[in-house]
């Protein structure tokens, strides 16, 4: 068996989500598998770095499975390529020793999220950015973020999907903001080693309540300290999402 | 009759262009004019800055008409996002002088082009990018567009609507390359006191044959005196266009 990993880029927006799900509804899983069997006739069991949310994106998603037809990584890519519906591609593929997992391999993970700060809503980023009418803080948000980083038990930010270690390091969690004609884009990128369930969200929904002036950048280590009791701030949506790569 | 003047967002993607059409297909000015007589019960004759083709985005379309119902246009920006489809926003408003019309009293306009240059073909700017699959020379696009800058005659870049009047001054014609994960996404940005129709993409269709070496930049000159005699170049495809701003 020839072990594979391969890197895919796809627009959440007409996804339910990574996971194959019973009852047919349309997932990146489930395509690709499709793509897999044209391509080689086998239909192999995925394991991908990170299960991305229904209308969450992707720029480098990592998935690794074995296949008994040990066809050239390079031409596995261009065939993938070719069966793939328009919103997935393959951008990278190699072969892997047989002990690789797409995710309990992974040592770093880094997300993107998307904020269109404006009063008129989107039209062009309307699946690809939070749009929010009130005028952000970024001083303020910026503030806020130096209590999440580091290593912390994060329970507050989300659950663990394995089990109910909710430790994580936060090792980068940067804000920028680009001004466009009516406004501005917030530009969330979090980098940790691993990501509980619906931490991005939460985290940026916090900020932007206090970019908002909502809550303040003080009640971050009492937010912390609560732990899941704390769980009860608002969401980011899942639409201006973007898991942006993975390390191993 | 009060005047007014909007400045409209649009993605482009599910729009056969600007222009009002016969037979029911979905245009822009179809679409506003629907939602003007939903708010206001008239429909006015609209003036567009610059007539989009099928496909092609706005970030600062501005529309200009007359309405016998004066509200202010706070209100009428308000109510118009309000009753638009997904795909279009107002981001401004004002009123305007009955003398002032959105194309013909335009100074300056500016257009922005975006080619993904990557061996995989798109998944995310499908929509939103020309995607190139051989990498391009961003020193010989540069040294392509010296020869395009300035006050020219353009016939071989485009027509000219109104006229036969094919002379343009280029303003401004900036190329940048932002790096990406596999590729790089080139932006082109392009400022005129007026374009031909066609302009923008037979320019970024021909700096993109420059790009892959497929004519040098030497050949601006010549292609430029041979008119339109010479407009057999490539044209790059509407999707990948925005108009970006008009000023007055």
């Amino acid at each position: 068996m020839t072990h594979y990993a391969l890197t895919l880029e796809y627009d959440g927006t007409e996804f339910h989500g990574w996971q194959a799900q019973p009852g047919g509804v349309r997932t990146v899983a489930g395509v690709l598998g499709d793509a897999l069997q044209k391509v080689t006739g086998e239909r192999p069991r995925l394991a991908a770095a990170g299960r991305t949310d229904s209308g969450a994106h992707s720029l480098g998603q990592v998935v690794s499975f074995g296949l008994e037809n040990g066809l050239p990584a390079d031409r596995l890519m261009s065939a993938c390529r070719a069966v793939l519906p328009p919103d997935v591609t393959v951008v990278a593929a190699r072969e892997v020793d047989e002990a690789f997992h797409a995710r309990f391999s992974a040592r770093r993970r880094q997300y993107r999220y998307l904020v269109e700060n404006r009063a008129a809503r989107s039209a062009l980023l309307r699946h690809r950015a939070w749009h929010v009418a009130r005028p952000l803080d970024l001083g303020a948000m910026r503030e806020a973020t130096l209590g999440l980083l580091g290593r912390h038990d994060l329970a507050a930010f989300g659950s663990d999907p394995a089990g109910d270690n909710t430790v994580r390091h936060l090792q980068g969690l940067r804000v920028r903001r680009r001004a466009t004609a009516g406004g501005a884009i917030y530009d969330f990128e979090l980098t940790a080693d691993a990501f509980l369930y619906g931490m991005v969200r939460r985290i940026v929904g916090f900020l932007v309540e206090v970019g908002l002036g909502l809550r303040s950048a003080g009640e971050t280590a009492g937010i912390l300290a609560q732990g899941n009791d704390a769980r009860t701030g608002r969401v980011a949506p899942a639409h201006g999402l973007y898991q942006l790569r993975v390390e191993y």
